[in-house]
């Protein structure tokens, strides 16, 4: 059964705020960047070019729970899930844990869109060569 | 019928990223500074002392969708409602539009906390003048 | 004699870190922003179209030196002068002051550049109707 | 003779904007960040207490000499080295580079303070036990 990817990251400085720990907003920073390592692993970059077109995936939902807080210099256990793959979109989900503690729980969906400079994006279906490597972490 | 709390944003360019657009991170800021405005606008500030104790609100949720682009230097319309105040916790909805346009639609759930140096924070009531206050914005 | 473009900036709470003060990087991103500002209030935007060329201002240096800290919820008194202009490049000083007290100073140096999708910024003499805006705010 | 500290880091997607590249104020929280990872790799942390004194480390100036773009995915080779280690401030320079390519060298210098909660921090002399780990680093 597939297992997600999982990597981890230490929280800088700049992303605590006066309240003493990792800003809410961050998280959603921290989730696209292991999103980003997700694609590396599997050989591909955020950003291809499939069939001549440039490929981007912009967000239409992102959401996070937040369970205790995370602190200057924690490293965090980052585990991501792809969700779903649908035609044209695909969900993740993503757990933070520190030393074993649930830290926060986000979800993010991207839509496959193809891009040309100065034109807005527009949406296409996923090529199939990505559908098929998202799949290695299809979590059910 | 209470109106939600209105402001405008310019969209800067540091809020922006290589795909052209304002980050969807960054509306998770934008949404958590119209919050604080808001409070402004009641005589309040983010971090009171009441009864004694410093008072702060860390988030326990935050979400948001993204219904078509904001670009550099774009004024966005932000709208604040606070769609529930309970005995601890206060929720927030956020409607961002441009010229018109449906740009994104958010929501911020806080928990009151005291707040005291070197401790996590915890959870208390909502102080009832903070809480008479925030009624002026209470969109159903 | 020209005076120095003037501006404030409310310190947001994601701008702040653990140690309760605004993180030193921020300073450079209001002095970008309050740049901006200024091209916006001689009629001009950050990205323009002269002669048929796309036209931005990549930076080739950057300071600020820091005199006492800024808190979230500061108003921030931000001074721009224009304090040089080249053939092919601007330099800036920003002063910030919170209730006349001096919190930090920074020079901002910009080369004017054409920019075409998919090739690299490639440097270009300041267009005359700029350069004589700028004049607006030279100071010595 | 002592070597700079050596570590990389991967440019990612949240610190480009529109022009496509990385912004200029991410280079002073990669600077910071890498700051923080030398003195890690010394066994102290950024926050450390000295004499029943938490010690910190605001920053006086900070400067940055862009040469090249770093884009989305790059992986930067940064050198750290301390330029100067006086009695209560110290000094770092930072150089970028991508594939031998230069990128940006920058400056900081930071003072030694203690930090007292309700306080504004005090300059006080670096402890010895710091001052003699941070020669590790020290360059000519």
């Amino acid at each position: 059964m597939p297992e997600p990817f999982r990597t981890t990251r230490l929280v800088e400085f700049h992303d605590t705020d006066m309240a003493g720990i990792m800003h809410f907003a961050s998280f959603l920073v921290y989730m696209e960047s292991a999103e980003h390592e997700l694609y590396r692993s599997l050989g591909m970059s955020i950003h291809s070019i499939v069939e001549d077109e440039h490929i981007s995936f912009p967000r239409v939902s992102a959401s996070c729970e937040f369970f205790s807080p995370a602190r200057c210099e924690d490293v965090l256990d980052i585990a991501v899930g792809v969700t779903r793959i649908g035609n044209k979109s695909v969900s993740y989900e993503f757990r933070f844990a520190h030393a074993g503690r649930d830290v926060a729980q986000g979800q993010i969906t991207a839509v496959c869109c193809r891009v040309r400079p100065g034109q807005p994006p527009e949406s296409r279906p996923i090529p199939a060569e990505i559908k098929e490597k998202l799949r290695a972490y299809l979590v059910t």
